[in-house]
């Protein structure tokens, strides 16, 4: 990371070298690995997966402004560089050029990826270890868990072995994994009932289940089911239980989302010592600060909030540190597809988390060691504990 | 609008120029046209409806020192005026001229003109005609659909021919109207079926309907097809549909009229091609932000959020602009009854706006043609393009 | 309070003084009478009910940092101690002294005490009357409602006895109150039915409840007998009743306790004249400044919020400030266990208010009488008023 104006605000200079340490990303997808127009590349950077609506561009947000401001001098242009002047360059650099400064431009040293859908499989994506050699870092994989519900699905098990062939298949992938990781929100909702669900109800539902194997997994006993199935693996692995919360994509509802309706799976899990992560949680940050700040298994991160928010990531991260304990927040970029949101996803988390240290910093409320020190935990020594990296 | 002092940070001169030029009010109320004694001017300043509990005022509110504050000067009194004072001035003044200052000063070039639950008729407030007259500005009228359907239930029609009178009572009415509004959520909440209810459910609920015709709307599955009705009828003449949420009056309940209640619904909508519009949204104005991004055809505002909450509008607007695109956000007043409110409305939009790109420029993170580009946008050429103007 | 350094910003010296005078904490708990060591007062200054995970510290928290910052130089130690040197400075001068210290500190000039759990007959906590004794300042009793339940059912009244005997002994216990407090959300949630349950109802429930006598209070019908109950006594003798909402502790649910969700129960409880203040409310303070906007008998704090965030207090203010009347809002510290919960309520409600203000100030928003007026309202006036002291 470029050591100059990288900060919106002075701070002591080991408040700085803090910031500026290279960090864990502790959540993020893969980047695409083929050249983008213009018309990929906007879907690529908006949440709704269609293009802007006529006459409008998805650069006209506050994700494409920072894009235009800060990747742009990583890619040798002026700041502010107009949509096309900025694609145009970025398809003379090449796709394995642009991704590989936008990567190493964030500063990270270690990527932990989710496979996506499809484990990567389709190889639109860079895999983990491209990330990492790209990006100058470590790097390791997140394991999602409905997908591999749904491959097994498709080899049509049995509805009695369906949970026994669940469990091995998931065990087989966590083998190689430094965490798991849930979409449930997306799929059903967070409102799912806490208990782990009995055995007959498990094989009466994977019987209906098996009958429509093509589908997404959107049985809220069945995905118990999975949680409390991965649950076990984590347990037995070691591994934390990264779930998805808050906004998503046009297909979630949001009004089920809120990492709240956890709470009681969140009680049920606490026994099993495996920690929970709750990833990206805008707009209810503050409700997973609190689970985080009662729970002693709980931990959460904002994901791509920050750079979504860009300027606005202070106020986000602010609302975070109104009740969190700072051993219990950790950053992720949430990036997916265009490397513009790994860079900017670890640049607007620094950028935020120093206006926020800057304001304890300035009215004496903070010693700077302390600033330091959070500024330490949140960019990696928390993700180095949990993930035992 | 005075052009000193208006704002409350250093903006560079092109983005004060785009701040302070005309703004196209997209959704207001009229106000009142005659004189309003202080119990009565009381109760148009709150949502509360009622006086303010013995021994307080409805002045010692954000919105009664903003009044005090920024109102008094274009009455001709000092800043910050006392309540009794402040009214005495209105009352020289008389109404017409009170009116016509606080409209003009408000900075308009078109008021889209909610009728309120009669359509105006009660002559109590401004027409859309005399509002624009009086403000120096274009006016069009917002048609809100549940009064045309209560007008219908007393006219006696049969329950068979309900449905087809109620559209061609809608059509009548949108034949003059720039919009249509609904206000289900404060008949009965967005916790509505999304889905388009069929032929038979709603003559089944026309004929309970129709045997108490004086009363409010509010069989959810009456809402439901006047939506949906609704819906018809915006496509056919290319209206946008503008839906209110969050805050209201005491008869409505806050759990159930958070915007993104409506995500079934707007999903459904998206097909036909009618633009929504999310009003108010306050305190769910992130979860609207978040819709506006994620689907072509929503668009969102605060309404009266940022007079309401005067120096807090920064706060608002800003949390806004974590997630909203650009061409996404758009200024109304919401005002009501006072004109002050209309005054206000432009007044603590345009301020709470100067400081949030201020806070972008300062730091670089935008450059001054972006910050120009999106207060016009956000302040009249997002209405301009959906509403046709 | 200290007058050096108390406040973040430059106020006017009439704003300073309203900001430093005296406070009304109209709703906090005892402090422990007993010697601290670490891991109790871990224990204490968390929500969690739980040691920190190991490796980690419950100091590592915005509330930790304020106390390090702010109560080390009460105990007479540089600001920014570390935690083993602040608790073996507190052991050291005992807690009699440190408890004097502090809640001396907090420049509350009354304290209206919950008794909590037992009505504070464990002995562990400083009654009201010590409390007052030794910060320095006048005390009253709140009577917390659920445990004068839990109290009637042990002795083993009849069902059909019930209603009276809980009639007559809240009548008993309130006649030494100045308010009454329901933490129903912590029991159920306030998911309740808005109306008094009849009679026959109760009766039943009541009987089913005292076959278990020894358990908590958690039936819904019988938490609103008990909230209806309370709402006669309170009515008779003219005392609030006190309602906490949004986050307390890991067994109550969050999403049970939206303050919005009393929407329907206020709405009752308007016409009794009864004056229901909104506890806490933190992440839903939006909703409950709402709430306080449109009811008149309605009044809200956010508690242990501002010493919680700490530097993050003025966020919080400002957006309790968005939407509630200045008559409506009032100061608790909401402390509980540990002394320095008391001084940093104080403390971080003073300063968020001061930054709050000098926003308001600085831009010419309010004049100084406003902001001084306003700060003396929140501070002491509305609660002096609300509780007649």
């Amino acid at each position: 990371m470029d050591q100059d104006g990288a900060l919106p605000v002075q701070v002591p200079s080991a408040v700085r070298a803090a910031l500026l340490a290279p960090l864990v990303d502790h959540h993020c997808r893969g980047v695409r690995r083929d050249e983008l127009d213009r018309a990929r590349f906007e879907t690529l950077i908006t949440a709704a997966g269609t293009p802007a609506p006529p006459g409008t561009t998805h650069f006209d947000t506050p994700l494409g402004t920072a894009i235009r401001r800060w990747c742009a001098p990583v890619l040798g242009l002026d700041p502010h560089a107009p949509p096309a002047v900025y694609l145009a360059r970025r398809a003379e650099l090449g796709p394995a050029e642009a991704n590989g400064r936008l990567l190493r431009a964030a500063g990270v040293v270690a990527f932990l990826v989710d496979g996506g859908p499809d484990g990567g499989r389709d190889g639109e994506l860079l895999t983990a270890a491209e990330m990492g050699r790209l990006g100058g870092a470590a790097a390791d994989e997140v394991v999602r868990l409905e997908p591999i519900e749904e491959d097994l699905a498709k080899e049509g098990p049995t509805a009695v072995g369906y949970p026994r062939a669940l469990a091995e298949r998931l065990a087989d992938r966590a083998s190689r994994a430094v965490a798991l990781k849930s979409v449930a929100a997306c799929r059903h909702g967070l409102d799912l009932d806490p208990a782990r669900p009995g055995r007959g109800t498990v094989i009466a539902a994977a019987g209906r289940r098996l009958a429509r194997p093509g589908e997404p997994l959107t049985d809220p006993v069945l995905l118990r089911h999975l949680l409390w199935t991965a649950v076990d693996v984590a347990r037995e692995r070691g591994l934390p239980l990264q779930v998805h919360t808050g906004y998503a994509d046009p297909h979630a509802d949001l009004t089920r989302s809120d990492p709240a309706l956890l709470t009681g799976f969140l009680r049920a899990l606490r026994p099993t010592g495996v920690p929970a992560i709750l990833l990206h949680c805008h707009p209810f940050h503050r409700q997973a600060a609190y689970l985080a700040g009662v729970l002693p298994h709980v931990y959460v991160d904002v994901g791509l909030g920050p750079a979504r928010a860009a300027t606005g990531s202070a106020a986000i991260l602010g609302e975070l540190l109104e009740l969190a304990p700072y051993h219990k927040l950790m950053f992720s970029s949430g990036c997916h597809g265009a490397a513009e949101t790994s860079h900017l996803g670890a640049l607007c988390f620094r950028r935020g988390l120093a206006r926020v240290l800057a304001a304890r910093l300035g009215e004496g409320e903070w010693s700077t060691a302390d600033a330091a020190r959070v500024a330490h935990m949140l960019g990696s020594g928390n993700a180095r504990r949990v993930y035992r990296l």
